[in-house]
């Protein structure tokens, strides 16, 4: 792979992750060579700052050293292999192929180790956001004292179901606030409402995402028996994602070591609430970092310490990571 | 006290609750002779469907039998001894009294005992209406299988905290969605994000409602070691309370026979998420009932199982509260 003039693919470059990612190759200053955008049929022909959107399909990627999907699993799952037989290195930022043993699902700063191996991974997967802040915060946690439980409860934007979940919860709540009443009475309101369901509720009564979620936390951190609870809370916010997040250490800390241990964790910011008050997504709007606040002990079990995690789910959760981990394939490479 | 004449006063008469108060009584067609409407300096003299507000003060409970306090714990501090002396029985719906000793803290589904006994209380307090959404759902539970620990994440509306929190959330929303930005860049952004403080936060660093909370569920389930950890979070939403909780039961149930106690729980609408999805704080607004829904087993721990609760702040979770305890009160009484 050429380490200055990269060509580079970006699948979905009409979604808010393919926006995003887009944004920041300019601003991280990526040594992008050429840059191709491409979508489905539904997009394809569009224009992003004078650049026209390509067809994604069989020689879309003939040239490309990287490959970014930023499109739904379906596409990655119809599209993954062209990039890869046309010899791109593929991130992947869909679910799609998240949980398979042979792909490295990675977050840079917990499990940079995996892109760096003698033979380097051709593809490569992104977690969801809710799973990056978590691997983020549990790894020095499990480092320093391991960790047996994890309870967690999310408070996540509506940019994770993508730009139209965005735009309905716009219009929605403009339409409550000037009292035109439900924009769709048909579907469950959202617009300052919480719906207790992101994805499909399954036969165990945990949803698709949350087995998803605690299934990547797991993978990341190498933790395959993580006994990992997961609620997740669709709120009304456009952007952001938060959790509630309840830890049982295996050798309690004490409330100082524990926010050591934290303070010093790769890619956190820990705040302290009695100077700054707890991070709140929109707080960290922007922000590269995974946020925690409201660290305490919870003297309601052995080792047990609680915090408040909060991320933006779209560019530290997903886009930078993407972006980081071509940028250490790429420095592998050369 | 009169059984069909009963002169009632409502102190905080505009707050949202005690609004709700008045128009419940006339709802329940609760036998009011009098009805005599009190607020402090700053209210006194606004007029409610033609009735003029009264200054709350010495001789402003003369006469009446049952007093409702529903403005904030200062007010209450300071004049329910007025009305005590006056010869009213008291219902506060402030945080003045609920944990003090000789206080009885009541739901009237769980502990309604404590209203007839031989000596019936003269001054009562409701819970906040997390704590009685909490108590109503994890009563049953402790009947029948003990309850071991609970952690709790609570999705809390502007309402709680008072028509001003209300209308704030409403022209900052305005103003965010018309681009006129933030109302007032001082303070931290409500619209549209989530707060993880609700209260002061004290030196443990749990806040003081965080604390109240698990002190005053533990105090109306008479379980006094109840091991409950609580998270309180405001989340951009004009009325309404939700939690998400994970319960450790000491004796494990199974989900058919949990399902089956929560659905024969005084107060408890169980909702099957397959079939009708998990209630919403939306949803029940207006309802009388604590929802309850994504009741699922909890592989993570033994015993554990973890459920979603909804509730109307305002009607079910204070202001019925009261009314439901007068009622009480006053078959008690003749």
């Amino acid at each position: 792979m050429p380490r200055d003039a990269v060509a580079i693919a970006v699948v979905g470059a009409t979604t808010l992750i393919g926006e995003e990612l887009v944004r920041l190759l300019g601003e991280r200053k990526f040594p992008v060579g050429e840059i191709r955008l491409l979508g489905t049929t539904r997009t394809a022909g569009r224009k992003i700052d004078e650049v026209t959107v390509g067809l994604v399909g069989q020689s879309a990627f003939d040239g490309i050293d990287v490959a970014f999907f930023a499109a739904g699993p379906a596409v990655s799952g119809e599209h993954v292999g062209s990039a890869l037989r046309a010899g791109a290195v593929v991130i992947d930022a869909s679910s799609r192929f998240r949980l398979e043993d042979t792909v490295p699902l990675v977050v840079p700063e917990v499990n940079a180790a995996l892109l760096t191996r003698a033979e380097p991974p051709r593809l490569v997967a992104t977690p969801s956001s809710t799973a990056v802040g978590l691997a983020v915060v549990l790894a020095p946690l499990v480092e320093a004292a391991g960790v047996r439980r994890v309870v967690v409860s999310t408070y996540q934007s509506a940019a994770g179901a993508g730009r139209r979940a965005v735009e309905y919860l716009s219009r929605e709540s403009i339409a409550l606030l000037s009292g035109r009443g439900e924009d769709d009475a048909t579907q469950v309101r959202r617009a300052f409402n919480c719906i207790p369901q992101v994805g499909t509720v399954e036969i165990d009564g945990a949803t698709t995402y949350e087995q998803a979620v605690a299934d990547e936390v797991r993978k990341i951190l190498v933790q395959p028996d993580l006994a990992i609870h997961v609620t997740a809370v669709r709120v009304p916010m456009f952007f952001g994602v938060a959790a509630s997040v309840a830890v049982e250490l295996e050798r309690p800390l004490g409330l100082e070591a524990a926010r050591e241990v934290l303070r010093d964790g790769r890619g956190i910011l820990l705040h302290d609430d009695r100077e700054t008050g707890a991070p709140t997504p929109a707080d960290v709007i922007g922000s590269q970092a995974t946020h925690v606040g409201r660290v305490r002990e919870d003297p309601t079990v052995p080792g047990g310490l609680a915090l408040w995690i909060a991320l933006d789910s779209i560019e530290k959760g997903v886009a930078l990571n993407a972006v980081e981990i071509a940028e250490i394939l790429i420095r592998r490479a050369s």
